[in-house]
């Protein structure tokens, strides 16, 4: 497809979120929970973040799309995500998975494992370092934010991807959204984003509120990761004069008022 | 009442809170915590969220309402949440309950009906769905934020208080204040409020800093819902033209310099 | 030192924190954990919240400093904090403590207890009702805001801090670094500060950014409190003229900008 049809694409799935007001649930930390809430809102769907497993038979199957972010996780909340994945696959409702920080500690691995060996996932989200683990390569992670991985090749991606039949958001200076063999790469950004806590939950969460109007997950996967490029680049600039109290601001702003001629004015895009 | 009589009662609310600087105690959700926080201490009382069972019988005792908000409940904070309102109506202490999302499981509907069937509420506010729900008419709830429930008619609100022997505030397009034969109805308010997460929650939040300075709690419930609206109305300009992060910023401004002249200019209130 | 060294001082720790991008692990609240994460990013650092006990032996070795709050405490982090500290002195990590309402229950007064009584603390920040329960004085805490506690004296400060062989940051009206026989006082600050959750949980986030690159730990106190102190100064006229939601933006705002000039301009600070 050529970049004016995926404007289109792009302009479709951001009305059909305003006109079906999807449902995304969230099993996600407590740190950007409260931005990852306003981001989906922003789009027009509605989130809800309910994470008692007591609660989740009765709550998932009405959802959407259910968005797994492993931070701040804990034994009940793995629990909880394991059987939301579960019950996300029989409801065929898709399921994104942000794996922060992976390669922190071994439980957090080993959660991984089981959610990746045993359940089918519509987009994995990631930076270098938590998508070369996932693809078996080293990596060494730092905090949840910084990545190694320069081993991740676009080849190495298309690999991952096939294998386990997902579509990749490989985020980092370069955006990598991979699904067999096709590759959407962007160029947006802005270091900034790294410089506030939630950018990356809130592209899960985005990603996950497109899902719900697309089974081409990686049309979904591709525009939330572009939305987040695209505010950064606007924001740019608020950060280095203001600060970063008026940059977060500024990016919930961009965020809810995006469209499609924003998007075609800043968006870095190309398909490989 | 004439509205002139309620402007100067809501005016001492809002100069008692700030005088007696009141401690609101919160059982309360991880999703917006920190806007409930935030929203008590703008009115100038003090808020505190300890929501460890081991701790309750300490810190409840000493503080001057109780806010329960069930969103993101599991069996430990249901377990607090009981034991907190038998402690609440030992000592006197208004409790305040915003029931979000108890139509999503059986779960939370079962942790209802204890709390309505054993214990005494100051105030339950919600939206219609939730009410609904309480009303023993049927309702679905979608999400945490969009109610149907066009079946709550002024009447069965009435009947509702006057059986549970409670304030209802019912919130919405046109939010209804209700207590035995008296309504109040308010139509500040913008759509955009719908769209940033937790002020429903906050005026839950409100509703309970006010409750501790007047036993009238209809008033208390009015103005805690009358400010959420004014701020709506002032913020919804800011919304339509800068977006949703400078709408929220707006909100808590405005409600920070919240007084009667404001209220009298802007607000959109009956009495029935 | 005279104030000019300091201030040198402050630029080096500022500087070495940009270079080195620590890892600060925080055991903390959850309803200011946003704003702590994204105040350790203002300053260049790398904030991670990780609080499973299951994951403490693999993440805690690997930080740079170990931030402990005892807001919204339970059983569970209660253990994870005890093991985190004696992680902590084993790999001589900095431990910064914020005994956030110890005065609300025994239970977290046992857990302080165990803390101050087996465990080596760099930093204990707290206001007068914190200090002086931890100094054995009578003390009562409203909230976890409001402090007591006229009967701290700098004598008893120096007492404290020689007795614990800790730094002592005592923030009020005037604050008060103490290590052994000095003391730093610092004057900055606005009533507002405190009318804004997170500000005192943030005071501890940025001493255990900077206690990261020191070992002067007094120092670290002292710029972490020093900084919302200023920041406090510079936008005291916004939430006077706008309100607290503009307040709270541009609190980010100036310590993500915050620099030896700043500092220089607006601190007022002494050494005795």
């Amino acid at each position: 497809m050529s970049n004016s049809i995926q404007f289109n694409t792009f302009n479709t799935l951001l009305q059909k979120v305003k006109e079906k007001k999807p449902l995304v649930h969230h099993l996600t930390n407590y740190v950007t929970v409260n931005d990852c809430a306003n981001i989906v809102l922003a789009l027009g769907a509605s989130p809800i973040m309910a994470d008692y497993i007591g609660e989740i038979n009765d709550i998932l199957p009405r959802a959407d799309a259910l968005v797994v972010n492993l931070g701040t996780i804990n034994e009940q909340k793995a629990e909880t995500i394991l059987k939301a994945c579960e019950i996300a696959n029989a409801n065929n409702i898709p399921v994104v998975l942000d794996p922060v920080g992976i390669g922190v500690s071994s439980f957090r691995l080993g959660i991984l494992r089981k959610i990746i060996g045993e359940y089918k996932l519509a987009v994995i989200k990631g930076n270098a370092s938590e998508i070369s683990i996932i693809a078996g390569l080293s990596g060494e992670s730092k905090g949840v934010d910084v990545g190694l991985g320069d081993m991740i090749t676009p080849l190495s991606l298309r690999e991952l991807s096939m294998k386990l039949d997902t579509v990749i958001a490989l985020t980092g200076p370069t955006d990598y959204i991979t699904f067999g063999e096709k590759t959407i790469t962007i160029t947006n950004g802005s270091k900034y984003l790294a410089q506030l806590t939630g950018t990356g939950c809130m592209i899960g969460s985005m990603i996950g509120t497109f899902a719900t109007v697309t089974s081409k997950y990686i049309e979904a996967a591709a525009l939330g990761v572009l939305i987040m490029g695209v505010a950064g680049d606007i924001c740019h600039d608020i950060a280095q004069e203001d600060g970063m109290g008026s940059f977060k601001v500024k990016i919930f702003d961009v965020v809810s008022k995006i469209d499609e001629n924003v998007l075609r004015k800043v968006a870095k895009i190309e398909n490989e």
